[in-house]
């Protein structure tokens, strides 16, 4: 895929990826919504296989790979959940997947891409490592490298979230994805302004790693100096392809606070029952710390995933 | 309701209580399934207003009672979900609620019953103690005592989401829930005896508060001789009603130990992303211990609830 996917390229992707990724539920939470004054529908990408969206675009990457690059494997580099999504897409496909992961990456995350069966190579920590180790690797193995989102087929993919919410939930004023890399966001823009040009996008951001909101500020895609948020899956800056889309089809960005990223993660932890990482929170930190946006209004929220390392909890 | 409840009376139930209460989804978990060699079918309490099924039985209790005792008000001593479902449910049907609670009680627990609205009397820490305070109340106020399991219009509430979950779910061979007072247990056991005779019923409890197992096997109510399990929902003794059904209808009690009930815990909070409280994780604690008896087999297990304090985590 060459170019911003269209309506159709959507639909085609979902058709295609649908026998391997859940179709996730849209929960709403009655108490939730009396504290925002608001009617916020969660998508629920926490329960999608390998516990995130992530696994629509792999998945939709190598639906839409031609046959003989496919049969030779599969590759990427990354320590979160794109490596699962690559190693599980691989797995259904009957195909390889060779995944370089940084020597510091956590055992529970290494051990998961090696229950799926995937190769794994060990780099050095820094991402030129990563980087030069894939090389290496795809020299070696002749696989297809899988960008985790500057890549059409991956935001066709991630796109299929928002267009089942959208389906599933009339009427929404505002819809609105985390922002790291831009894949999500880009793909929820997509759905959204093909369903209903006037419905609302906002990208949602931690304060502390706000590349996507100086970025479209500056028009120019600008690097973060710091990313110790808690928010782990929203550390990377924009691609050119999700910069692109979102320049063209998203409304703004939202930055919060990281104690609203916590106090947003535990509403959702105690109030749904239901289990959200950091980054899946952010959306909610936007609707809290931003309400006149938000008050009256039925807003549609993707909730990117649930991997969170239960030793680690912020609360 | 003066008898052991038919299937006509939980059929009535149901309907009674349908607008006050969610049905609640079941939920299947692939990797669950792989380790335990087995179909396991999650009826998802956890997700119920309030957060557990006591909201079934509190909901029933008010709406079997006749409406000049209903509306001088209802009233109960708890520390735990039964008390926010009884304030919840007063709150619902527009009637006072008189909560006797503990000095010890947790404040979020005192804060959720003082949301909803119901008056709340201090007593002292002791079973004693506060059944005294309650007496005083009872008298004062002329409301009507609810007690958490011991009462057939309650049995018959809680016998609803076996109900949901047999309406949801064909053929299942075994029914799981945990056992406390045997409120839950005991609708369970009725539900899926009027289902199918044949369908096995097991009640799941921890090893250090082996109560119902040992008062089923000397055919008279037992004691605990100490409760610290960290399963708090089911530190309760049986009550005689309860006794009485389990006795009749239940095939038998699975104990476990406190280790494989956080082992369950964290299996369905890290697999399935949804929060539960370490009760609600005692049936698939029992599957976990007891493979030989659910390898191959199609089984319910019911989620009691999903109230922890994140501050207090087991892991």
């Amino acid at each position: 895929m060459d170019r911003i996917p269209s309506e159709e390229d959507i639909a085609k992707t979902h058709k295609l990826i649908q026998p391997y990724i859940h179709r996730t539920p849209v929960l709403a939470n009655q108490s939730i919504n009396t504290i925002t004054s608001s009617n916020l529908y969660f998508k629920c990408e926490n329960f999608q296989k390998v516990g995130a969206f992530k696994m629509r675009g792999a998945s939709s990457a190598v639906a839409l790979m031609e046959d003989d690059m496919k049969y030779r494997g599969i590759a990427t580099h990354s320590s979160g959940n794109h490596a699962q999504a690559v190693a599980l897409t691989a797995k259904l496909h009957g195909i390889d997947a060779h995944i370089v992961m940084p020597e510091n990456a956590p055992s529970i995350k290494r051990n998961a891409v090696a229950e799926y069966g995937a190769t794994i190579y060990t780099s050095g920590n820094l991402i030129q490592d990563r980087e030069t180790k894939m090389r290496e690797v795809l020299e070696k193995t002749h696989a297809t490298f899988i960008h985790p989102y500057n890549d059409y087929r991956i935001i066709s993919g991630q796109a299929t979230a928002a267009k089942e919410l959208l389906a599933d939930c009339s009427d929404l004023d505002i819809i609105m994805a985390p922002v790291g890399g831009g894949g999500l966001l880009s793909g929820t823009a997509l759905s959204s302004k093909y369903h209903n040009p006037s419905l609302k996008v906002y990208g949602a951001e931690p304060l502390l790693v706000d590349d996507a909101y100086r970025s479209l500020k500056s028009g120019k895609i600008e690097m973060n100096h710091r990313i110790d948020t808690i928010a782990d899956g929203l550390r990377t800056m924009l691609g050119e392809k999700t910069f692109e889309v979102i320049q063209k089809y998203a409304d703004d960005i939202l930055t919060v606070e990281e104690e609203t990223i916590i106090w947003a993660m535990r509403l959702i932890w105690e109030r749904m029952k239901i289990i959200v990482e950091p980054s899946g929170a952010v959306p909610l930190a936007a609707v809290l710390e931003h309400p006149e946006l938000f008050s009256g209004k039925r807003v549609g929220l993707i909730i990117s995933g649930g991997n969170v390392d239960l030793q680690e909890l912020p609360f």
